[in-house]
């Protein structure tokens, strides 16, 4: 039971980063120095295991003694998870049109949750009170899906962080209406890192009721959880989570990987450099004529609309993505792994072909 | 960035082994090996990274030119992604009544996919064209759920192993009647070991259309994958896992691990492994009066049936599942990683517990 | 605006009758007559109006004063949302293999509702304590879906009709493991007409939770209702039956038909008479050698055994179907309008073809 | 069996009408009548009746050789079947966000269906080949819901009406893109009238694929159908039906209903009156300082802005909605039945009310 003697496994070129996705990155080091460490012998499957066990005490310490965690596999099963937790068979969800469960979930929230996404416009990717109210209405009205919650990303899928005190007006006009608030944060950590406030500043200090906690993102081989932030909100949690196809088996080895990330500042480290990247590229980008940067630059993306062609030259060099391609517009996200030297050599490769 | 330069983080005695099941287990050595090699640098997510394309080819030297592998997390997402596949929305599937699908998922494939399970009794866990013929009617009776599949697992969920020509025999029958056929793998190595025929001749070979080739029982840590065998059952694979929230962002990381598994002999090692250690388990069982073996022991379970007080006093010392409690049968499951102490140990355990 | 002078639309010949099934028939003339009274003006639709505020009060004369009705449009309709009201997303319904909700709806109960049926054999279309305990247990266990509610049929699919103590008692068990209890009443009333006893003797006052009510088969043109007779099992009726597209814009053509029925004794004209011509039909029968009844007639359906080219002769002259055709099962249903000239012509047919 | 003498069981009075919803309207005579013809005798159950049948030959006189219709129960139940038909498990539709099938069925396309609904602003109810391009993108995009169909509503939810053209526009648009057109035509006839053109020019001599037929707003108790117009799009519809919980046992009564209404002029007699009473509403309203209509008036709606307390004072005295509360908006709706004096009374009174 030798492990290969030599790399003729290794299909890639470590070397070799983009901007394309932090998704795109691999694992933090300690992450897997974490996954060895909890590998052999027996635990038992399906979460009644030491590392999940401990993991709870992990959640508990960012999030408060009532928190709970239930590990699952990815974000689009983390965020269906926790929206059929707070919704009956009736009920609807007002989000962003923006938003990751709406534009980038092939309808999984529609098609394995039955639920249906209430939109509205928030140009920035960040709910208001004031937008809430355009869906939130009917509730006695059987002709119409009852919105029973509001969904918000932090950071929003454009890269904007709420300050704590919008997620409190948020969630009290939620609250206020007989409604629960779900946070997708498969980047909290980035909007903490942001803010330099613990994560609990912008969840359940602030009402959210469920959470969405990103792992993958993070640093993570994969791996997020559903925290449960208001008991009372909530039942059968794993129950639910069974049906949605999300229970690991050998859960250890995703509890192992969220406490490697959240037991120390892990976490922290991986979002706030990736932040320090983002702002680093931003400041390169506002520095080049003809790149207009479209949204506050407040997590690990950056936005950009430039010429058509150059992007498309650029892209040949560093690997990232149209957002809007008719608009011209460019998604840059930077991650736990990208370096100093990774910017510099893009900000260079920019101007470069700006100036062809 | 160092690993921890301790244990502190191992929260369990890597040398405790049970048989409650083979998910109890934790990766072999070589699968953990093989994710740090992918690790590092970026790979393009959701599936075009070199090691998926890689794991394509490993797939095809298994399951001949036009098999293809669609990596997900978990065997309940293999089966209810392979199954809705070959099913329109008014289809149903055949399969015993002990499936793994039809009693172990929380109604997963009713929930997620809307599918009708058609169920017949299976004394072996096996079933047959004359078990099959029982669901197998109907197609324009609009009244009734259209059998559109027959869904047989290999090794069965209670340990027994079809023949090659049993398979056979199935295909043809189903489709002689227009219905596809589904194999669930989850323990396919274990039934190829046995049997000592590639994966191929129990599958494509036997005219299975569609697999569910299983990873995380075989040693991965997670991660298994649907394998289209037949491709002109399917269409838009990719549009059903994502929907069906078995789509991984870094994908590398599942399908290294299979071919970890797969490129080379150690998905049948650790079968094999196991099977041996379910034999070895089973002639020890058979000496020790008042305990009864329920099934052919062909893969890496055993049932038995033994007075409840022993199997409670043993389950005080090692780890095992009641499969039937109220008629006394358990379930004793060996890993890759059991060793012939472990047997030997419980062997004599059980002796002493019947003893008493 | 005046009506057709001439039968030019009249497409069938009102004189013939058979023994296929009580929805060949057409609608009792009285029901016709209410429709009439009922048409005209204004009123507020979707439930509001007159006649749905009548029909509760009747509903209550016959189940109560909580008893609350809520109109649908057909069977499968009443049977799927009065299931879903008392079911989680996680919920499972325990049922006999033979119920019209397992085997004649098309899957509907899964794919609109995401229910999963735990079936038990019942030879005689009955559920019994001991029956209902081969599914009933393991509702702390995820991976099992979670028996939520036992559905009976009164009478069943196969004629045979529960005592109140039959149901009284299997109420008690269900409800003594947490478990609610649905009745299929497509056919109450032919039940209670058999048993001289209202139809609240067979429900709410034997502890039925929810209940499908059956009009169609009673006499009505279509429409069935959702009975709600312990309001403490259910909540947001209203919303239940909009999602499952089973809310009638002009509800009061469905109210009235009900209100017709049930608010003297048409119900009960219409069911004990099919019964009768089903006891005419069997005493017959009886009297043929070579043709065996199959179980107790006890309500409006004749179940036989006969040869099966007799079957086919007699198929071409009164139409009914085959219930097993390898077995050579007929069933042959009365309807509330059958004469006695059709069930002594339909017996005379029958012993000159057992005379060939 | 004789018909109730009195009116004892007549709950209303038959000379009240409002404005509220042509679905306050009963049905016209002349369908009552022709559910006469159809009763009694026996006719096959589930849609193998003469009506039935002879309802295809009306469908083809009005829509070609090919079409087929499949009577449903509602218009939900028309749309949500519709739909299914054209779509896979992982396909959306592009429709307008003020759409019926987005904002007033309480979600049952995406409970029922699994149907993401891509939604575009359409400030009259109207989509055009822009509005479609602003979400018929990413095919190839598993992320994404997969565009389909197009669903348009002819009439429009806001009143307005497609020409030919504009319809003709719009299938070569979604066509081109592999689309296929679903047309909402529960007031198709209300368009066909103002239009004076038949259905088929606004259906498939236009390119649109399948269709909601209405007949409840257009005079029929209840009772819609879906036609196929496009066989090449679907398939299994009869199976659709049945899991979606629409398909009608005695659909004889179905049937018969929308023949009453299409095998002549019934039809177009009911939506060419409603129309007229709506241009009559509207040209009174046109005169009244201080009203304004907001679309235009092309069905049997009117749509108008007026004093919040207006509203209130004059809903005192005729039933209707509002559309807006918050802006004020009302919406009135005219019936086969409304009368002219009906149109004049409220007239009066809204100018009476006005005035104070």
């Amino acid at each position: 039971m030798n492990p290969p003697k030599t790399d003729a496994r290794r299909h890639h070129d470590p070397e070799v980063r983009g901007f394309a996705s932090d998704n795109y990155a691999g694992a933090h080091p300690e992450v897997l120095a974490a996954l060895a460490l909890a590998n052999g012998g027996h635990q038992v499957a399906y979460g009644e295991d030491a590392y999940t066990e401990n993991l709870q005490q992990v959640i508990r310490s960012h999030f408060g003694p009532t928190a709970e965690a239930f590990p699952v596999f990815n974000g689009t099963g983390a965020n269906v998870v926790a929206l059929q937790a707070v919704t009956d068979r009736w009920g609807a969800v007002i989000c962003a049109e923006s938003a990751h469960i709406n534009v980038d979930e092939c309808g999984a929230p529609e098609r394995v949750g039955g639920l249906k996404l209430l939109t509205v416009p928030a140009p920035d990717g960040k709910l208001t009170p004031e937008l809430i109210d355009r869906q939130a209405y009917g509730w006695d009205d059987e002709h119409r899906a009852m919105p029973q919650v509001v969904s918000i990303a932090q950071a929003t899928e454009l890269g904007t962080v709420y300050t704590p005190e919008e997620i409190r007006d948020l969630c009290e006009h939620a609250h206020a209406h007989g409604m629960k608030v779900h946070l997708d944060g498969s980047r909290l950590a980035n909007a903490a890192a942001t803010l330099n406030v613990p994560m609990r500043t912008l969840t359940n200090a602030a009402g959210v009721d469920i959470l969405s906690l990103g792992g993958t993102k993070n640093g993570a081989l994969f791996g997020e959880a559903v925290v449960v932030l208001n008991q009372d909100a909530v039942s059968h949690m794993k129950h639910l989570r069974k049906l949605s196809m999300q229970l690991a088996s050998k859960m250890r080895f995703v509890s192992v990987q969220l406490e490697a990330l959240l037991a120390r500042d892990l976490w922290l480290r991986n979002a706030g450099h990736a932040n320090e990247m983002a702002q680093r590229l931003a400041e390169g980008v506002r520095a080049v004529h003809g790149v207009e940067i479209l949204y506050p630059v407040q997590a690990n993306a950056v936005f950009a609309r430039l010429p058509h062609d150059v992007s498309e030259r650029l892209q040949k060099r560093f690997r990232f993505y149209f957002w809007d391609e008719a608009a011209g517009d460019v998604r840059w996200m930077c991650a736990f792994d990208t370096t100093e030297d990774d910017v510099d050599a893009f900000l260079a490769a920019l101007k470069e072909e700006m100036a062809r």
